[in-house]
C-alpha cells in the first residue's frame, strides 16, 4: 500500500474511532523504538500534537538511547513529553521475590508501563493509542495486558516492514528508524535474536502464509525452510490467546463476545 | 440452573479449557470474597487442591477480614497460598505521582495484582483463572487488564445472585458468603454504595434486559424505574470496550478478530 494512503486511513481510523466515544485526547507510551515513534506520529496528525502525551517510562537498566531518542521524536513533533520512570515499581515486587529471569522480569516491565500509561490516561481523560504491529502480535512477540493493551491500535494490521516504511515516510528521525529492533528489556537484547530470525524473513513468511493462504507445499516450492515455517505456525498458533479476551464458560442465553454484542459507539 | 448441573459444567469447563493448551495447574488471587471464594473452589475442584495456587495480595489499607476470610476459604479447600503485599508496588508509582483519587489508585491496584497473578501463574506453569461475574462484567465494574484479565474465567456468564447461590451449594465459609461485597480498594467501600443499587436489584433488571430481551416497555410495566434502567443500559453500553480486545485498523485482507480465526487448541 502506498505510505501516503496508508497514512491518511490510520489518522482517520485514530479520529473516527475515538470521536465516537467521545475522546479527543491521546497517550502512549515512546519508547524511542520506530513502532512507538510511527504510532505516535499518527497520533499528533489525528489530534493535534498538544493533545498527544507521549510518556517515557525507563526502567534502571534501560538503554540511555531508548530515552534519548525518544526526546528526539516528541521534539520533532511536537508533542507533550513526561517521564516516569518504573524502577520503583517494578522493583517494588521483583525484589520482594528476589526476581533474576529476565523473561518474567521483562513482563513486569512491560505490564508495569501499561499500569502507568492507563493512570495517566485517566488523568488526561485520552485514549491510550496502542504500538504493536502485525509481525509481532502474530509472533505473539509481546506481553499480554502490557504492550499489547491499548483503547486503538493504528499499528496491529501492519507488518514490521510496512511500520519502517511509514517511518520514512513520516520522516521520523533516522537514529530511531536505521537501528536494530529491542524490546531493551535487559542489556544488549535485540529482536532478531530472541526470535531467532530477521523481521525481512519473518514477513515474507507470514504475508505468504497468512495473507496469500499458500501451502506447506507452496512455501517450500518457493524456497523456505519446513523448519522455519513450522516454527512461524506454531508460534502463531499457540500464542492466538493473547488476541482474544478471557475465555468465559458459557452458561446463559446471552454470552459476551458469542450472543451478546453492542455498538462500540455512544452516540450513534 | 440447578447449583450441582452449575457446579458440573464449570469444573469440566475449567479441565477441558486448560487441558486443550497443555497445562495442569491454576493460579488465582484470592481476596476473601465471594467470587474468588468461587472461582477458587471450581479450580480445586477440577485440577485437583494441590494444583491450585491461591495468592493474597493484600494493600496496606486493606481490611484485615480480607486476609483472614482468604486463608479461611485456602483452608477449607487445601489449595496452597502465597501472600504478595502490593504496598511497594502501587505505592512505588502512587508516591512518584502523589496520587490521591481513589478511582485511580484502585485501578493501579487492581492491575499491579494482575502483574502479580502473571507472574506467578508464569513461575507455576499455571492459567490465571478469572474471578469476575456477568454482572459486573455487564457493569463495567471491574479494571480492564486488572481483575478482568484472566485466561480462563468460570464465573463470567453468572450473575452474582448465581454466585452466591453456587457459594452456599460449595459449603464455603459462611463468613464470606453472608458479609456484603466490597472491592476493599479503600476503606468502608462497598459495591452497592459504589454502584449505587444492589445486586438484587440489578441481577433482576439485567436478566429481563439481557437474556429475556424485554422492552423498555415490558420493563416500566413490570414495575422497574426508568431512570433506573437507563442508568444500567447506559453503564452496559458505555463499558462495552472492557469487553473487547483493541481495537485495531483494518488494512490488510486478513485482520485479527474479523478474518483471521485460529483454534485456540494446540493439538485438536
Amino acid at each position: 500500500m502506498q505510505p501516503d494512503l496508508l497514512n491518511q486511513i490510520l489518522v482517520r481510523f485514530l479520529k473516527e474511532e475515538a470521536g465516537c466515544f467521545g475522546f479527543k485526547k491521546a497517550v502512549l507510551g515512546l519508547s524511542g523504538g520506530v513502532d512507538s515513534a510511527v504510532s505516535c506520529a499518527l497520533a499528533a496528525q489525528a489530534f493535534g500534537p498538544e493533545n498527544v502525551l507521549a510518556v517515557m517510562m525507563p526502567y534502571t537498566t534501560s538503554h540511555p538511547d531508548s530515552l534519548n531518542h525518544a526526546h528526539l521524536c516528541a521534539e520533532a513533533l511536537g508533542v507533550r513529553t513526561k517521564i516516569v520512570p518504573i524502577g520503583d515499581m517494578v522493583d517494588g515486587y521483583a525484589n520482594q521475590e528476589g526476581l533474576e529471569d529476565p523473561t518474567r522480569r521483562g513482563n513486569i516491565m512491560a505490564r508495569a508501563r501499561m499500569v502507568v500509561l492507563y493512570d495517566q490516561s485517566a488523568a488526561e481523560s485520552g485514549l491510550v493509542i496502542g504500538t504493536s504491529n502485525k509481525t509481532e502480535i502474530l509472533l505473539g512477540y509481546s506481553t499480554q495486558f502490557g504492550d499489547g493493551a491499548s483503547a486503538l491500535n493504528p499499528l496491529g494490521d501492519l507488518y514490521k516492514h510496512q511500520v519502517f516504511q511509514l517511518a520514512r515516510h513520516l520522516d521520523l528521525p533516522t537514529e530511531i528508524v536505521d537501528k536494530a529492533p529491542s524490546a531493551d528489556l535487559f542489556e544488549g537484547q535485540s529482536d532478531e535474536a530472541d526470535l531467532g530470525f530477521t523481521y525481512a524473513e519473518a514477513d515474507e513468511a507470514l504475508f505468504r502464509m497468512i495473507e496469500e493462504r499458500w501451502s506447506m507445499e507452496e512455501l517450500l516450492e518457493h524456497g523456505f525452510e519446513r523448519a522455519f515455517i513450522e516454527k512461524l505456525q506454531w508460534r502463531v498458533t499457540i500464542n492466538h490467546y493473547k488476541r482474544l479476551p478471557p475465555i468465559i464458560a458459557k452458561v446463559t442465553s446471552r454470552s459476551f463476545l458469542t450472543d451478546f454484542r453492542y455498538l462500540r459507539c455512544r452516540d450513534h
